[in-house]
């Protein structure tokens, strides 16, 4: 976890432009960043491009793709052609992995279904993520967000699902704040090992609001960031940490503050010793 | 899920006392509830237990005990104590189960600490809980209390611990609202089998304020109720089945429709064949 793995996700500080991401990295010196695609849209692939090789940034991930559930085979259809693109959007960008954000149950879908629909829709993108060389990244989301964002809850559920699809192109993402209370989170993040596709961070406080913006600064929660830390690292991942603290609060606040004070809490994380952890 | 078999948690009608709530279940035909201890505690265990028998009422379940994590031993101490009174209390009312939240962990205190404190302490009560007949229930409960209620949030972790604990007299509840997200529900509780001490009803819509008191009407969410309770009944549970919407929207408005409603829904799903399920 030194600085040099260091990624800022953009929606960190989502009120700004990319443009003005790409400079808040180059002067906190923050040497990676993870792009979304909305933002991605507004300043336009090419010169984002630009303007990453400009200030000599890589990028760690772009987010995001999937929403496979769908009622019909059309609309299933036109999910998968949108990240489709979204990971040709990412080639493009040097990312190595697109995350996934498998989707929701359509109404009158049961469970079961929506997650097959995920499967499918998975599934149909192989051939492309290993032709151009970006990885299919299933991030399973906190249990709290399946009626709006994901039917994949557990990351045992994702390597369950990785481990059927059988393709170096099919990653995991392990986002601290959706699994960091599964009891089975250390022996699933073992069972990742090379799949682990990225890592982010933020905390936990309980959710009091929107429960997909409320994301607590690192360090102000109950979750083992260090530990978690190094689980991954045990695991054998050695890619990017990105910084993904989505609260609806501080995009209200001062930017600025918001991003140095996650960079401290990173820094006096990344300082302890990794060699000692709490049971 | 015939009619014979309906317990009004109290929670439900969070507002009236005791004895409103049990004027309301001879007035509804509920032949069964669950009772509160801060409820209880307002009307007197030997005043309750007179008007439950005037009324003809069952007690499906006694809620709670628990709260098993402490910084201290002493603290420790006093939470099993007072889960020992819980018990005395569900015996004197003829409730076969008490309900366990089990507990968040304390500050500083790991999640795999804060677990081994809470089989510690259910460990502690089993003689006793199997003296008088009471079960010890495992409540697992969604993963987005961790930090306020419950370090036990999957069916599996407490089919885990009732393993380890080794005692007819600890049991698990089967809370739709904090189940029914999970990948692996069907196979725990087909594995729970016998040890499923209470199956409790309401629908999950995304929260929008406190996490805990939140929770949908019958049939206005996602959870597939008639697919649950089918693998309920499949597991051989022949208990109660309590309809528990803990809802502050609710709580201020006329709680005489809230509980007509919950009625009629689940009459809607009774009358449902459970000879088929949705995948």
């Amino acid at each position: 976890m030194d600085r040099a793995r260091l990624s800022l996700n953009q929606y960190t500080v989502r009120p700004w432009p990319l443009a003005q991401a790409i400079d808040a990295c180059a002067r906190h010196g923050i040497p990676s960043i993870a792009i979304w695609r909305d933002k991605l849209a507004e300043l336009g692939r090419e010169r984002a491009r630009i303007a990453l090789r400009d200030a000599g940034l890589r990028v760690s991930s772009l987010c995001r793709g999937g929403f496979f559930p769908a009622a019909t085979e059309s609309e299933r259809a036109a999910r998968i052609d949108d990240t489709r693109r979204a990971l040709e959007d990412a080639a493009a960008l040097g990312a190595p992995a697109l995350v996934l954000v498998c989707g929701p149950p359509p109404p009158g879908v049961s469970l079961a279904d929506a997650r097959a629909m995920v499967e499918a829709g998975i599934a149909a993108l192989i051939p492309e993520a290993e032709r151009i060389g970006v990885r299919l990244a299933i991030e399973p989301l906190h249990p709290m967000m399946i009626a709006e964002r994901s039917v994949i809850t557990t990351l045992g559920e994702a390597n369950d699902m990785a481990d059927r699809l059988a393709s170096s192109a099919v990653g995991v993402i392990a986002d601290v704040y959706h699994i960091f209370w599964d009891p089975n989170v250390r022996r699933e993040l073992a069972r990742a090992g090379e799949r682990i596709a990225g890592f982010h961070l933020s905390d936990w406080t309980t959710p009091r609001g929107d429960v997909t913006a409320d994301r607590a600064m690192i360090g102000d929660g109950i979750i083992d960031l260090a530990g978690l830390a190094l689980d991954v690292e045990r695991a054998g991942y050695r890619g990017d940490v990105e910084i993904e603290i989505l609260n609806e609060r501080a995009w209200t606040g001062d930017l600025d503050t918001w991003l140095a004070t996650a960079l401290e809490r990173y820094a006096a994380i990344a300082a302890r010793p990794l060699t000692f952890r709490a049971r």
